[in-house]
């Protein structure tokens, strides 16, 4: 029995576990990103008319929790942006409560539901898995972005490696 | 037999073949930004004192076809960027040479060696499946710089989602 869940374990490209870690700690280099902000320019600053990063952050606060609620629960969710009142101490309060809502969610998903269908926020066609990369990697990109913003800002960003 | 492959596939996060489909399909997107750039800006457009999007290029170019060569042949890869002379048609070959290659590298990788420890480049510790998430994380983060780039210049990036 021992020996047949390691075989398992070691003949599989990515466990669950390992993708709850893979997110979080792109989650927690998101976080150092936004801390990086001056917390006028979190609001303000933005380039070529594209949203400020706190409108980038406001997106992702959007998507992950209730995005991966809804998968468990099966319930469809609305996509909602909260309002934090311009403060980023609201953003990174909201951001943490996020984490622990992932801890907790994540490891109810089914290994065997993995390849489920499922359409995020009444619209996103696509299965869990599709759906849960999409969030991380549409995080990855944004915070790219806010990558820019700092350095256009004179302000060195989070080492990447790091995450 | 195969109602038990049909089950070991449903209780698996993701397959070898969706990583493959995974990677090659966020390539296509940054294929779709590099021909999004005039030539011109390819070469000179930057933002804070940040790389060009074509040293950007350059550098997921070396990454990617000699680092996924590297975890199946394992020899040591050298990390070298080449000179494509300045001319997006030489990136977009080499773009392109770089996709064949993963489509015959990357299932020469074994199931049960996507967790094997690997340090890519002679520097980089982590194991194979690690190290293909970070050339992947790694594009997906300055394929969005380049998305900035483009919106500086008034030019609309491809949609994000369609990858």
């Amino acid at each position: 029995m021992e020996n047949s869940k390691t075989q398992t374990q070691l003949a599989t490209v990515f466990t669950a576990e390992e993708l709850l870690k893979h997110w979080q700690s792109h989650r927690a280099l998101t976080r150092r990103t936004i801390v990086a902000f001056p917390e006028k320019e979190f609001f303000s600053h933005s380039i070529g008319g594209m949203r400020t990063y706190a409108k980038m952050v406001q997106e992702m606060l959007a998507i992950a929790a209730p995005g991966l609620k809804e998968i468990v629960d099966g319930k469809t969710a609305e996509f909602e942006e909260n309002d934090f009142q311009n403060k980023k101490e609201n953003y990174l309060k909201a951001w943490d409560e996020t984490t622990e809502i992932i801890d907790e969610y994540f490891p109810k998903i089914k290994l065997e539901d993995f390849h489920k269908p499922v359409k995020t926020f009444g619209q996103y066609e696509g299965t869990v898995i599709s759906s849960i990369f999409y969030f991380i990697d549409n995080e990855i990109h944004h915070r790219g972005q806010g990558y820019v913003y700092l350095r256009s800002l004179d302000i060195e960003p989070p080492f990447f490696w790091e995450h």
